[in-house]
């Protein structure tokens, strides 16, 4: 999109796979330009500006320390293993830089407050990457679940989120490895799970959570794949999650309500990038001598071009 | 359907609300016959067969001793209270029986094991009246999750099983009551989601079971919403469900493989008496920028029609 003068100028700092999904989103959303990528070597820089087609006007750096030294640079992505999360995103911070960081945000809730007490001082904004929070369809999902009528107060929540890693990220990715994202399948697709059901809940806390004995550790004792549950005891609403690196792939939120059912299967990435759905049931009784439903799901569809449109 | 040599010839013992299903799927059944009818009182008995508009040739009697003396009755369906299933369970046997039990079968493994051995000592069959692993759609579910290709093994299930009583059966209905089906929800509706995870299991027991800390019970004490997880050690695989009187209709099971992903929202009771689905993804991945998937989830569809023509 055309550079206009509100528009948040934005650095990447390395060159990770998901930097080329979101240097697209950079430069598809109206509001956002891409001016720097910097990487550990500026060669790196320059392969993955020329992979993407990024325009020339885009400035390559070989250190992260040069980009963060740009004063036209007003935010910066990190897509970086989550062990380096503290170090840069405090640089960042100190230099007056707007945060996006790639999930997991940090490995635990000391670093976690390192980095927004670094942002906060500075009175910049600190932000994950998770994206669906942030689709329309998303907002459309929080309309049913809030609707009194359809689908009465929240019962219980499952989510799942997986997908079968191969023989060399099982073997080489940052996240099976303790000493860049240790968190391993919890902070990549937990995040997921954990995040829908605290989205469903509005962010309000569990008082209880229980893993379950199931995890699965590599032999260097990354998690590849694990379940929890969560109880908010004044509602009595329990929640169930599954994430996993060795398993098909999910992307499953279901809600049980008092007066309906919600359903989607593809919350993190849509099916197609131009429409999205979800389903619903309400109000659903047997009918007379249990030979079927009174209702069926009915889907909701969020489709782009509508959207562009409006 | 016309009465033959080789019909199963029914007595239903007990005029419950799901006799009438039952009396209706003995009548559709070309292998079994309704042919007779007791209730604590005549006056019920007759009642049921009038509102049923069963044939005149179906016997009723106002006591369940009379139906199991009645030497033209091979097999009766017991839709009474658990409580009561021993005593009539092993009395029918003792006439030489067959005895088909609602669910719950039994409070406990005693009771059961109780049932099950007057069964065997009088050569008569023992079997519950769980529907669903009897509909045609099942077989074909269990030839999705079988296939190593497209679906692999299995690692994780999740079922949930709900409806919302309403405030009379909070009240009134037996599977609130201490002294009629104490089990309450877990016995009612989880049920289902545990019959529903054993079969995908192949009926291969869990190495552990774990009650989640959400268990909601009535003040005497009965069941009403609960959550647990079954754990086998030796594959690795979890399960979690939900069962609940008091959330909105629920007949779930979603099953995650290496392969592929199974699911299923009405396994219980069809949405249509003449179809039924599941859906199934395979091989998914995620295209170039992660933009969307490889594949969608496909539906497979059983129809009353076409299986007729069979």
């Amino acid at each position: 999109m055309a550079e206009n003068e509100n528009s948040i100028r934005f650095g990447i700092m390395g060159c990770a796979e998901i930097a080329r999904k979101v240097s697209r989103a950079i430069h598809l959303a109206p509001n956002a330009t891409l001016v720097a990528i910097a990487s550990r070597s500026i060669h790196k820089a320059k392969q993955f500006a020329v992979q993407n087609k990024l325009s020339e006007n885009v400035k390559l750096y070989g250190s992260y320390d040069e980009l963060l030294d740009d004063p036209f640079v007003d935010a910066v992505y990190m897509p970086l293993p989550t062990s380096l999360h503290v170090k840069w995103a405090v640089r960042a911070a100190e230099k007056g830089k707007h945060v996006l960081l790639e999930k997991p945000t940090a490995l635990d809730v000391k670093m976690f407050d390192e980095m927004l007490k670094a942002c906060e001082s500075k009175g910049v904004q600190f932000m994950d990457a998770s994206m669906w929070y942030h689709h329309p369809r998303t907002a459309k999902m929080k309309e049913f679940l809030s609707n009194s009528d359809l689908f009465g107060r929240v019962k219980a929540i499952h989510s799942s989120s997986s997908y079968h890693g191969t023989p060399e990220f099982l073997e080489n990715d940052i996240r099976v490895k303790p000493d860049l994202d240790a968190l391993g399948a919890l902070g990549d697709t937990g995040w997921y799970c954990i995040g829908a059901i605290l989205w469903t809940m509005n962010q309000k806390l569990p008082t209880t959570v229980t893993a379950l004995p199931t995890t699965i550790r590599n032999s260097a004792g990354v998690i590849l794949s694990c379940s929890a549950s969560m109880y908010w005891d004044e509602e009595q609403i329990v929640a169930t999650f599954y994430c996993s690196f060795i398993s098909h792939e999910t992307m499953e939120l279901a809600v049980c309500g008092s007066n309906g059912t919600f359903h989607v299967e593809d919350f993190i990435i849509p099916y197609d990038e131009s429409s999205a759905d979800f389903s619903f049931t309400s109000g659903a009784k047997f009918v007379d001598l249990h030979v079927g439903w009174n209702v069926k799901p009915q889907a909701v569809q969020w489709l782009l071009s509508y959207h562009r449109k409006l």
